[in-house]
């Protein structure tokens, strides 16, 4: 009962990811019974302002829509919260600025799990907000590892499809097409960086050892959310 | 952008099953883009008191803890409330009293597709707090219609697997042999009046048209949500 801090999730980036995200947090918590699980508050957003367009400058900043659901989910009693979207990580810092709660990082998340692999050069597939905001490759850089981009004109209409609900095999074939494309360009490790991309793409689809950046969140959220007398 | 209403879900009965509606959810609004898709607050609370135990006098009732996250998801912006749990609905009335925005209720939503049928007699398989308050009884006696029980010493046990994250085929051929038991019975339709029982029973594995609870609830909300003007 009281095993776990109650979490709250920044979400909607999309609606399938989120629910996917959701679904990951119930295997995770290995409960017997329903009061094992933490308590989850989610706000699946719809409409919170295009990543891609702001950070090109032609749409308004999810910044301050970002910020306001974390303030509702943690007046709600969210002790923690977590945004399973990797583009949405580049407004990051206005949400740690605007709650008292800890914001648990997917990027890190996701960097840390990669490290352990001790890879050279790392595969990033994710969309042009996650690319252009340089989210994993300065945080990869910092240790030494070189960031190579997915290609965009492949990844970014196949997010859109996902989005649109289509997760049937000729997007799993795009998907992986690419990701043996970024092996055979010389990676050693790739990073599913959008929660769109885990939907259609598994670790056996790639020539390489693929880290999950949905999966380390939820490993992450789970870590924080335990108390330490549990 | 404007053709829903923002819905919220008092959930967490189980957590599995909360995190199996939003996926429909998800689905159900055909979206071809994030934006098309319905904003929807998510309170999955694992700790709302046990409605079998409350049910037979060996807990505290749910009511006042179904009607705080009622409350707190209307004032958060939910404008129609649903709550994936059968059993909790022996308290709807309690949260219909408790907010100003519709509940869009499950057992009603389920009765409606059944009685579409034209059963004569119809299978209830759910957990002891729905069988008891005659949630489904009384409403389908109301229409001439005779409500034949699962048989509890099966159901009961495969729910609290499922709960624990049992989804596997011992539990599936279990609750399809009850499935089998009842149609022998000469029950014409089922109901799969827990949201467990959708996680491991399929319309294909019934020898009678299934009625899944959890899927009529998804159309009655979606269709409760959806702007006039859209």
């Amino acid at each position: 009962m009281a095993g776990w801090r109650a979490i709250g999730v920044i979400g909607g980036m999309g609606p399938a990811a989120t629910a996917d995200f959701l679904a990951r947090l119930v295997i995770a918590a290995s409960a017997t019974s329903d009061s094992d699980h933490p308590r989850v508050f989610v706000d699946s957003n719809p409409h919170v302002p295009d990543r891609n367009a702001a950070r090109v400058g032609q749409g308004p900043s999810p910044g301050p829509v970002l910020t306001a659901m974390a303030r509702a989910l943690a007046a709600q009693g969210a002790e923690l919260l977590a945004m399973p979207c990797n583009a949405a990580h580049g407004w990051a810092d206005d949400i740690h600025a605007a709650v008292p709660v800890p914001f648990v990082d997917m990027i890190a998340a996701a960097v840390v799990e990669t490290l352990a692999l001790r890879p050279q050069r790392v595969g990033i597939i994710a969309v042009g907000a996650t690319l252009d905001a340089r989210l994993y490759h300065h945080r990869l850089a910092s240790a030494g590892v070189e960031a190579i981009d997915c290609d965009l004109d492949i990844v970014q209409p196949l997010v859109t499809r996902i989005k649109a609900g289509d997760t049937g095999a000729d997007v799993r074939a795009a998907m992986a097409a690419e990701a043996a494309r970024l092996a055979a360009a010389g990676v050693d490790v790739i990073i599913a960086a959008c929660t769109e991309v885990p939907l259609v793409l598994n670790a056996a689809d790639a020539p390489v050892p693929l880290v999950d950046a949905t999966a380390a969140l939820v490993r992450a959220v789970m870590a924080a959310a335990r108390h330490p007398s549990a």
